[in-house]
């Protein structure tokens, strides 16, 4: 089993229970990255811990209570490291064009942690209307700039969303171009309303700007 | 357990072991759409349609068998309905269009068929590949036809595609506004390079030559 840590090293400095909450929440990654949030059971993800299962029931009720607790921090996690990376950007544009690359490049680095996010999206409604929350955001504030003209809507943001997500799994794949993270942007740029050219344009300073 | 029909009217005509083998995989689409095609078992399967293991194994050699062959009879049988629908259409952007409206309307009208198809694509990289050929044939004609100006490689197909799914999830969710066809349609126009104003006006075109 690939391991993969994300939570515990945050927890390190903690009590032996947050310390071995964190340590089930690694491993259910690893196995969500590995089998899928469906096929996964709570004895592998204690096994995958080193850990006996009573254990895990100490920390979590089931298995869907892990795989939501798991799911919503991943995504607080990635949307932290996204708002830190773009403190200082005010333009919309920028910001989509920044949040996509960057996201893609998070994800592309840790794949586990790029697989169990998309496999959480796929069959997490709550998890969907979450990430939907953080994009929003972004979009929102460009229609205020008065540069996104699209109407926003949960099926804007569906499709927005699964726009990036499939990029994320061409990229997870293998399939991708290099600049997969620049021409998601572009395209996440016109189905908000905005023209080719336009998008090119835009991405290109972006790149300019905001080398990552 | 809901009850799906889409292979065993074809072979109501056929043998006992044909018709079996039909009604085996209607079972597999139901047990696919409710509970993921991970975690689905053979055992589920062969409950789902009535039948013992041992009728299971007489067909197919195990899960990831059943799997791939209903996956890619789905898609096909999709695929023949659109080409059977678009017989007469020449232009590749009433192509894509309506092939984009019908294919959510058929995936809605039938939500197993929808749903099984969707986990499907999120799991199968061969079936993914699949429906990246069909949906290559209508893309490459529009290059041909001049009209679409984006460049068509498997990281543009696999970002269209994906923008369909999400499309498709939307509508199994109930969160798609009802006009989701026309305007997923309108999107995946600008994702091939089509700006804004044309792609509205090619779907408004679609939909009066093409009502469906």
């Amino acid at each position: 089993m690939q391991t993969f840590t994300m939570f515990a090293p945050e927890a390190a400095s903690l009590g032996k229970s947050a310390r071995t909450r964190a340590q089930l929440m690694d491993a259910a990654i690893a196995v969500f990255a590995r089998h899928g949030i469906e096929a996964a059971s709570v004895n592998e993800i204690a096994r995958a811990a080193g850990l006996a299962n009573g254990t895990f029931y100490v920390h979590f009720r089931d298995k869907d209570e892990v795989v939501s607790v798991v799911s919503l921090a991943l995504a607080a996690e990635i949307a932290r490291q996204l708002d830190e990376d773009m403190r200082d950007i005010e333009c919309a544009i920028q910001r989509v064009v920044c949040a996509t690359r960057r996201f893609l490049q998070i994800t592309r680095e840790q794949p586990p942690l790029g697989w169990a996010f998309l496999k959480a999206c796929q069959v997490l409604p709550d998890l969907r209307q979450q990430v939907g929350v953080y994009m929003r955001q972004d979009i929102a504030r460009g229609v205020k700039q008065g540069v996104f003209t699209e109407p926003v809507d949960d099926f804007l943001i569906d499709c927005v969303g699964g726009l990036v997500l499939s990029a994320l799994l061409s990229c997870l794949s293998g399939t991708a171009a290099a600049d997969a993270g620049a021409r998601t942007a572009e395209m996440q740029l016109r189905l908000l309303g905005i023209d080719k050219e336009a998008a090119r344009a835009a991405v290109g300073q972006a790149l300019d700007a905001h080398p990552i």
